[in-house]
């Protein structure tokens, strides 16, 4: 399979972003940027998840919240993912919104939320989707589909008569920013990128060339 | 800026992937699904490039070519993504196309390619592009979008006069997939994941649980 795509050339053209713009609150021109992938990306809070054990691994998850300036997603503690969080708690979060010509990057921390926190949205979601969290250990090889859609089938069973109980080894996590970088696409690769680094003085706003 | 986003709520329901569909080659189905992406998506090309030194960043690059089995995008060498690749030449690369409700994710090792292929694929793009590529000292802090557009100005003049040479620090690396992934979502979270691993007898096939 060879695949040449260097011909494939685009100029970004949309938009730009200017210091005046950008403000000093990193999470001002989020909320910003956000507002506007919300009515133009079929779905802006697909964001990729880096993580790195010894080597680093990325994943699409989805953001569910920002609260107390911090970036909340769920998953089984379990999976490869959480794995590699409890190795090295710094991850990655890259939003790619293309409608906008547009990246965010934010580079931190994430812990694990209470378990309040976890029971409160795991008990939010649809049966089918507990069940599925409780059915799944995630990352895990399995023989097949079927595998899986059987352990489905019991499970809905069991639980026709037992109440559902979120596992241990499923909740959430949350990512406090230190760095934010801004990505406004622009003609001849020239891009604007505004970075916010988290200092004792608050945040140090710098330009970064394309 | 809190944001409580639980209630977004979206099934995964266009296609699936079986073991038939999937097949023994991971290279064939790339194919298979990038040459699908390219009628429904925006921008296919587009992957985000995970890189750890001591923790992970993540950025979107472009694909622009297969070939030998490598991926090959280019890049600034100097830039934050080369000195990692230079710590730790471990990368994972990410592809997210939400028209198909697909993702696949490649972890494998970056090599810079040779002067020549560098140099072929510097001299093919757009001046505009070369000049932009030797006026900007990715990743490095600037005073304002004014100091980078005044070298543009200035070395556009220069370079009426004298030949453009590709700079050393800037070129190519091409990826040797070590593991491919191909998610696609599925009802109830119970998505399709298929991983290929490389191993001494060929490509080992395992279905991961969701």
């Amino acid at each position: 399979m060879e695949k040449d795509l260097k011909h494939l050339r685009k100029d970004y053209v949309k938009h730009h972003l200017t210091e005046e713009e950008a403000g000093f609150d990193p999470y001002r021109l989020f909320d910003l940027w956000f507002s506007e992938a919300q009515k133009s990306e079929p779905e802006a809070t697909a964001m990729v998840l880096s993580t790195c054990g010894d080597r680093p691994h990325s994943r699409v998850v989805l953001l569910k919240e920002v609260r107390d300036r911090e970036f909340v997603f769920f998953s089984n503690y379990n999976s490869h993912k959480g794995r590699d969080i409890e190795l090295n708690p710094h991850v990655s979060l890259l939003f790619f919104w293309h409608s906008l010509e547009r990246q965010i990057r934010i580079d931190g921390i994430a812990m694990k939320v209470s378990h309040i926190e976890s029971d409160n949205y795991f008990y939010s979601r649809p049966v089918e989707s507990q069940i599925g969290a409780i059915a799944s250990a995630q990352s895990d090889v399995i023989s097949g589909r079927k595998e899986l859609e059987d352990r489905i089938l019991e499970l809905s069973e069991y639980f026709r008569h037992h109440p559902i109980v979120r596992p241990e080894h499923w909740g959430g996590y949350a990512v406090r920013p230190e760095v934010f970088e801004f990505w406004q696409g622009r003609p001849s690769r020239l891009h604007d990128r505004i970075q916010f680094s988290r200092t004792d003085m608050g945040w140090k706003r710098e330009r970064l060339s394309p």
